[in-house]
C-alpha cells in the first residue's frame, strides 16, 4: 500500500501554493492530499503557467493532478500580500490535516511555510506549527533539521540566548534524547542509533573551567541514558564535532540550542534541508525556508526543500504502515 | 626585504616541535627564527628521520635548516608526556618571541599549540596565548579564525554560555568591530571591508520576540559605527548568514560567541584553519589545533595548519614592512 500524505501549503500569499503546484507535476511514491483553498492552488498554477487538475479526496492523482480536501479562505489570495483575514484558514488546514494523520486517514504530514506574524495579527495565538501539532497530539516533540549527510536535533529551539542555560535540565534532556533515539529506530530504520551530544559551553566546558552545566547536568544525564541502552557520545565540543570525519560515525547530532547546530546544517546544503518533528504519532516533515512573499507568483522559488520533505516523509510513512 | 617571522613550537611534548621540523624542510617566503629548545627540535627531527641543521639567529636558512634563538627547557622532552617543569620555558619562548616582534626585530609571530593545564600545573597563571600577548602589548585584541573562503571574528571567546549575553555591550562590540575593520584594511589589504554581524539570539531576535539585545545593543552600535564609515550588515540570523551565496558578499563575519561561529568554520576546512590575533602591533597567526600528545613523535600529525599559518603571517607581515 502506498502511503497517503497530507499536504498543507501554508501561507497562501507566499510561495507555498506554487511549490505545491510544482510538486503536483512530479510522479510520486505516495498519494498526496492537499488541505488547501482550491482557488489559491489554481491561481498559483495559473501564475506559473503550469497544468493543475484538482481531484476529490480519496482519488488517486498523477502528474499534473492533485487531490484536495477544501479548506476555504476568507478572502481571495493576492500573492505577496499576507492577509490576516486568512489566518483562520491557514490554521484550520494544519489542524484538519493533522487530525487526519491522528485518525490514520493519512500516514504523514508535509507542511509549507506559514507567516507567524500574519496569523497572530489575525487574532490567533500561534508560536509555531511544531508547537501546534504537539499540543493537538498531546505529546512532547523534538525538532530535527536534516539534509543529505547530516541530522541535527535541538534540545531547545526558539529561546533568547540568555535563557538557554537554565532551560537545559536533566529531565528535559533525557526526554529529548529518548524521543530522538526512538525516532531514529522507528522512522529512520536505524537498529542502533549513535547520537553525538554537544556540550552547552565552548569546549564542552573544558572540565568546568568554562561552565558547570556539562558536569552538573549533561554528563549525569548521558550516563543514566547509556544505562538504558542509548548509544550516546558526549558532551562534545561543538566546534570540532562537525568535522566531516567525526560526523561520519553518528546518525544524528543533538545541539543544545538553535545557533549551535543550524549554521553548519544550512551552510552545507540549505536547498535540500528539511525540518522533521520527532515524537508525534505520525511523521511530519516541513520545508526549511520561509514564505518568501517577495518571490510569490514569480515562479523563481526553488522547490527542492518541499520535494525533499515529501520524499523523506514518504519513506518515514512507509515504515509505519503495517505490511 | 623578506619578513622575518618568530616561530614558537608551543608545548614541547606535543606535535609542535615536529611540525616546525616539517616546516623547516620547505622553501620559504619569510625568514624563520624559532624560539625553542634546540635539543627538542633535534629530537623531533630524529623521531621523524628528517634532516635539521640549526643555525644561529640572524643567519639565513633554507630547506632542512632552521635559525634558532635558544630557550632552554628545565627537563629534556619526552614526546607524549607534558612536563609542568617545562612550563617556564614554554611561556618564556612566547614572551621573548613577542618581545622581538614589539621591538621590530621580527615582523610577525607564528605559534604552535600549548598545553594550558600543564602550564598552570607548572605554577604559571595562564588563560591563553592570545590573552598573554594582548597583556604584554597593552592593547585590546580580537580573535579571528580563518580558512580559505571564510573569516570569522568573535565578539566573545572562552566564556560560559550563560555569561555571553551580559558580556555583549555597545562599547565592547564597537571596540571589536573597529579592530576587525582596521585589521582587514591594514593587514589583509581590503580597501573597504564588508563585515556581516550576527545577532545574539536565534533569528537575530525576531523583532524582539526572541530577545531584546539586538534592539537594545546591537542595532544602535552598528548604526553609530556606520556613521564612522564602517560597512556593516546585520544583525543577521546566524543560521542563514553562512549560506555560501550570502558569505560571498562579505570579507568577514563577526559572531557573538564561540559556538555560533566556529562549527561552520571548522566543518568546512579544519586542516587549513588558522587563528589570527587582530589588534596587536604585529601580525600573529596560530595553528587551530591542539597539542595532540597522542600523535607526538609518530610523524602522523598533519602540518597543514602550521604551513597555512606561516604562509598567511608572511603575507600579513610583508604588508607592514615599509617599501
Amino acid at each position: 500500500m502506498r502511503p497517503r500524505l497530507a499536504l498543507v501549503p501554508g501561507e497562501p500569499a507566499g510561495i507555498g501554493p506554487e511549490l505545491c503546484v510544482r510538486l503536483a507535476q512530479r510522479p510520486r511514491e505516495a498519494e498526496l492530499l492537499a488541505y488547501a483553498d482550491p482557488d489559491t492552488l489554481l491561481a498559483a498554477a495559473a501564475a506559473l503557467d503550469l497544468p493543475l487538475r484538482l481531484k476529490p479526496a480519496g482519488e488517486t492523482s498523477g502528474p499534473g493532478e492533485l487531490a484536495v480536501e477544501p479548506v476555504p479562505q476568507q478572502r481571495p489570495v493576492r500573492f505577496g500580500q499576507a492577509d490576516p483575514a486568512n489566518a483562520g484558514a491557514v490554521v484550520a488546514a494544519l489542524e484538519r490535516a493533522a487530525a487526519a494523520c491522528l485518525a490514520g486517514d493519512c500516514h504523514g504530514l508535509v507542511t509549507g511555510p506559514v507567516h507567524k506574524a500574519s496569523i497572530n495579527q489575525g487574532g490567533i495565538a500561534y508560536t509555531g506549527t511544531t508547537e501546534l501539532l504537539a499540543r493537538q497530539a498531546g505529546v512532547d516533540v523534538v525538532m530535527m533539521l536534516a539534509r543529505p549527510g547530516l541530522r541535527v536535533a535541538l534540545a531547545t529551539t526558539h529561546l533568547p540566548l540568555r535563557d538557554v542555560a537554565d532551560a537545559i535540565t536533566r529531565e528535559g534532556l533525557a526526554r529529548c534524547l529518548r524521543i530522538t533515539d526512538a525516532a531514529l529506530r522507528r522512522d529512520f530504520g536505524i537498529a542502533r542509533p549513535r547520537i553525538a551530544v554537544l556540550g552547552l559551553n565552548p569546549h564542552a566546558g573544558e572540565d568546568g573551567h568554562l561552565g558547570r552545566e556539562e558536569i552538573d547536568t549533561l554528563i549525569p544525564c548521558l550516563q543514566a541514558l547509556r544505562a538504558e541502552g542509548l548509544d550516546l557520545e558526549g558532551p562534545l565540543p561543538a566546534d570540532t564535532a562537525f568535522l566531516p570525519a567525526k560526523l561520519a560515525g553518528f546518525d544524528a547530532v543533538l545541539a543544545m540550542y538553535h545557533d549551535q547546530g543550524l549554521p553548519v546544517l544550512k551552510h552545507g546544503g540549505f536547498e535540500q534541508a528539511v525540518n522533521i518533528t520527532l515524537g508525534l504519532p505520525y511523521p511530519r516533515v516541513a520545508v526549511d525556508h520561509g514564505t518568501a512573499l517577495d518571490l510569490a507568483g514569480s515562479g523563481r522559488a526553488d522547490p527542492s526543500s518541499l520535494f525533499a520533505a515529501v520524499d523523506l516523509c514518504s519513506l518515514l510513512a512507509a515504515r509505519r504502515i503495517p505490511a
